[in-house]
């Protein structure tokens, strides 16, 4: 568990819109659980125990099991998205590249929230599912503007604007699969490496 | 389920290996359950049921549900790194394109096996995950070879190998993830944009 708690110290600046506190530390608490046992094996008894509360205690923040995973998810993606449009700078090439790095060590760093959000979708109610759906919706629509900038503005060559974007995102997102606190590579140097790669995908010319 | 069967279907030919069809039968139903609710939700109890078995009958082929998940790992591993091996193009571009079109089309077509290989690998046992990494090391193996190649023939531009590699192989399996049946893309249309793009990564000077 010393990893993922490290992991949500990190990322205090995100949960600190959680309030009251006993709510942030379910919501930690639930996300750890889910990303270890998955939603479904995860009861709401399981997250209470993780946070040191009454499984009573979850329902006076959250009406179901579901509520946490939504809340995760949202903010997850809501987190993820402005790391992407923080991005300021102004030519092409250099601002996709910024916003991989960006985007690709986010996903190392928070690998396990990550994780949470990209493989639990499916168990979101509908209406749920469609406000998350927006907001990766935003994601991809972030990306794909970035890389038709660089095919206006004549510095990228890609022939399939869509599938570039697809690729970049997964590419990206896929480091939370993968990535190991103990592995060879800093979140900071996955998100340089990435940005060569994904600047090479969208043929620029200046690399 | 109908495209998780369709799928099991396409894949009789990995399965046909599995004898006999009852032990396979189960295999296929295993799957299928994992994919659906996670294997930590998933009980013996369900598998048979999928499987329109007794309970009891899980215990005549498999000494544990882990027993199942294992198998669909190794199998799973097995039959993406033969894919990656079977490709027969001798010159360096041609032969890495080829084999990221076949590995990332098998991971579109076989997405519902590739996402239980990849998501459970923590619900192994430690000897079982031995075998499976050591799978995993060949598949790393047979892509990082494929990149050295073209770089020793002076064709691709690589200044990390093993991070390319790595971003190759992530591509490919992130596939599993994102792909749907009913998406735009189709399994060969997605194995061409990705060996398009995996030929910009490695800087190839012909494209």
């Amino acid at each position: 568990m010393t990893s993922t708690q490290g992991e949500f110290a990190l990322l205090d600046e995100t949960w600190s819109s959680v309030t009251p506190p006993a709510a942030r530390r379910m919501l930690i608490a639930a996300a750890a659980a889910f990303s270890v046992r998955g939603y479904h094996a995860t009861t709401t008894r399981d997250i209470a125990a993780q946070a040191g509360m009454s499984p009573a205690a979850v329902y006076i923040h959250y009406r179901s099991k579901e509520e946490l995973l939504f809340q995760i998810s949202r903010i997850g993606h809501g987190t993820s998205l402005s790391v992407l449009t923080a991005v300021s700078e102004d030519d092409p090439a250099a601002r996709l590249a910024a916003a991989v790095r960006a985007f690709a060590s986010w996903h190392a760093e928070f690998h396990t929230t990550a994780r949470v959000v990209q493989y639990e979708l499916s168990a979101l109610t509908p209406e749920h599912l469609a406000e998350v759906v927006e907001l990766r919706r935003r994601i991809e629509a972030a990306v794909r503007g970035m890389v038709e900038d660089g095919v206006a503005a004549g510095v990228f060559d890609v022939p399939d604007v869509r599938g570039a974007t697809l690729a970049v995102l997964s590419l990206c997102i896929d480091v939370a699969r993968w990535y190991q606190p103990s592995g060879r590579r800093t979140p900071a140097e996955i998100g340089d490496l990435y940005a060569d790669l994904v600047l090479r995908m969208v043929g620029t010319a200046g690399r």
